[in-house]
């Protein structure tokens, strides 16, 4: 086998074998195959794309070529959730109480990620105590007697994936959606779940713009995790404005305390019950629509709140923020407002502007060696569709001495399209479509 | 500037600027941008192409990453000639004392190249003291008093092509048209001639198959020649069956030999008269017409034939060849025929393989460190639309102890298509259009 006629292949429209896809990405790892050849590959599947068998197939070699995560030592039903980014997604840390308390398992591991805000496990570390590097024993043991655990990723899971991505970054092969479905899938897989729920953002704030691109990612995932025997859903759902009203560290975690307290922002409240709620379902241990109604009832019980206290205080972390958070969480005390020029209904947000108008205010890093303010970020008061007066705040800046934030108020005024005319349509659906 | 850019925007449709073809190319040289990413643009390209400015451009930064040959210090019109390469290619031996016939100067820098047979500085070895490594004033005085030298390349022509050439070919992108008209133009426009013709030939022992590839590949590197004032013109030529009838070293000079007497095979003797009176016509000292009636004349004279002794004879070798080709030159008295397995008309024949099976007898190079054995070859007696009867001999092997005869024979029994209808139509014109 030479990787020459495997590149060739690809570039003349044909289906790469299992046994091809393994030679190349092998020999890679291993360095006994260049670098070059692998980026014409990747160039030429930017082109003519993969057959699902062949998504599949990169999925399974990749995630075969490092640590798998057995979740068996961990009794329930465990489903794990995948969001593909967006902004102001704290959803995994709503989502955990709630399906929680809806008798699943969350034993989650998570990134610090680059980005307009930290990962998840940045955004825990913003209460005061939290634990996220937990030794395995301990991860079990939280899981099986709290319910819960969210901890930092330090196995080595799926290094072909990262050699692979770091190739794509630097030859323009990214944004091509077999590639991404294999690349996510190859980590999600290696984490032994019973299920997964993929959660595909499209819009001006997501990495796919249209609901259609969505949806074909969505069905190359699907079908990855069909093939694999893995349980799978997914949603496609709205990025066409930040979600919720916060964009930051510690202000997402406030408004992810407030969600499973029942105050929260009604779009990231919607989404996050859609989502455990779906969660659930694939577990089969109950019904989306009965999922729901608790749910709702779980909420205004206090029930998840609990939960959610329960698990911040095992992981070591302050449970009083679920009670007092602006008290025990540090948001910057300074703010500037960034004020409408015009009077006139929103009828656009560029959704990734106001993401880096966070990244400019120290909320997220661009490179893997940033520090990251957690904060500082922002906090919107007007969304797609709201009436606006001139004057009147769009969103309040939380600052620090190291933010840049005449860049980012050029960016928030470059984000939002303010016209006399009412939009004739505003997406304001938070689901647009759930793919089994 | 940024590499990735440059990628994205071929990936994306656009046109490179010469900036940015610059940056990449002189980068790559450097070392500064990974063979990765030019990779990457390069399948983008193959699937993309480039505009004839792109591929200008890129031709010009690659000649300029090198050594200018100039050839001011020879008096007279000095037109350059290439040929894209084909099976029997023995056109620059015969074609150089034609044209010296006609009042022009032959100055030419030659290869030994890879393919079925070595290149023309390997058959020119095979002419008895023939000495291709001459100093540059040797170069110039031989070109002055005879009128024609034919040398070795040392020189440092285009070194960012051949680093660009080596990646093309591990990354299968070397099939782009423009990709290929720049490499060629690249070397060609290095060497100050004053205009060159360009022998592009297609079929089945050409790289390219078609006319209309062909032609494509023409107007590319005619309009390199003319953006960069350069006068140019191309011929596509028949390369459907072997040219003449020997493929080989020694072989192939006996060939040139009986041309230049004006006893050579009809369709290479034409051909090497049609070039001839191109280049004549380029050089504006004769026109196309005039320079064919007085080339037909000057072979019947004998003028060739004493124009190629001078020649030899000036770069030391034995000129006796040109009187007694057959007792001066080496060729294997070891031979093998080839033979009809049924009766019938040739309908087709596969040329690349019969140049594979001449590379397998010994005569070429399939790797740059390989040896080759300029005695062995083959001789074609049956080429398109000829009857043959069963067991009549097709061509004979000239071999070696080293030939592998039993592969050659089997390559030419897959190349060799005999039926019993005669075909209806062969494709025997010689030159199938010329382009200015």
């Amino acid at each position: 086998m030479r990787a020459y006629d495997i590149i060739k292949k690809k570039r003349d429209g044909g289906v790469n074998s299992r046994e091809e896809i393994q030679f190349l990405i092998e020999g890679y790892l291993k360095g006994e195959i260049p670098d070059y050849q692998v980026a014409a590959w990747l160039m030429a599947i930017f082109f003519r794309h993969m057959e699902e068998e062949e998504s599949y197939n990169l999925a399974e070699i990749m995630l075969e070529s490092g640590d798998i995560i057995d979740l068996s030592q961990i009794e329930g039903e465990k489903i794990d959730k995948h969001s593909t980014g967006g902004v102001g997604d704290k959803t995994t840390i709503a989502i955990a109480p709630m399906v929680s308390s809806l008798g699943l398992k969350v034993a989650k591991l998570s990134g610090r990620s680059l980005g307009h805000t930290g990962g998840t496990i940045d955004k825990l570390e913003a209460i005061p105590g939290f634990k996220t590097d937990l030794q395995v024993d301990e991860f079990y043991k939280i899981a099986n007697e709290v319910g819960i655990v969210v901890a930092g990723q330090t196995a080595n899971i799926a290094p072909a994936d990262k050699k692979l991505y770091a190739l794509r970054d630097a030859t323009a092969t990214v944004e091509e959606l077999s590639l991404i479905a294999s690349s996510i899938m190859s980590k999600k897989l290696a984490v032994l779940s019973d299920g997964i729920v993929l959660d595909v953002k499209v819009g001006s704030g997501a990495f796919m713009k249209s609901i259609e691109d969505g949806r074909n990612l969505a069905k190359i995932m699907l079908s990855i995790a069909k093939r694999h025997n893995r349980k799978a859903k997914a949603l496609i759902t709205n990025m066409h404005q930040p979600l919720g009203e916060t964009v930051g560290n510690s202000l997402e975690v406030l408004e992810a305390v407030n969600t499973v307290k029942g105050t929260g922002p009604k779009d990231f409240t919607e989404l996050c019950i859609e989502i455990s709620s779906h969660m659930a379902d694939l577990a089969g241990i109950i019904s989306y629509q009965e999922a729901k109604k608790k749910l709702i009832e779980n909420i205004e019980a206090g029930v998840v709140a609990k939960k959610m206290k329960e698990w911040i205080k095992a992981q070591g972390g302050n449970e009083k923020v679920v009670d007092n958070p602006e008290k025990v969480l540090s948001i910057s005390k300074n703010t500037v407002d960034f004020k409408a020029k015009n009077s006139g209904h929103v009828n656009y947000i560029d959704t990734e502007k106001i993401g880096m108008a966070s990244m400019y205010l120290g909320a997220g890093r661009e490179k893997k060696e940033d520090s990251i303010d957690l904060s500082v970020g922002l906090k919107i008061f007007k969304k797609l569709g709201d009436k606006v007066e001139k004057d009147e705040t769009i969103a309040t800046l939380f600052i620090s001495q190291n933010s840049n934030v005449e860049y980012a108020l050029d960016l928030l005024d470059q984000a939002y399209l303010i016209q006399e005319v009412i939009p004739s349509y505003v997406s304001n659906d938070i689901i647009f479509d759930v793919l089994e």
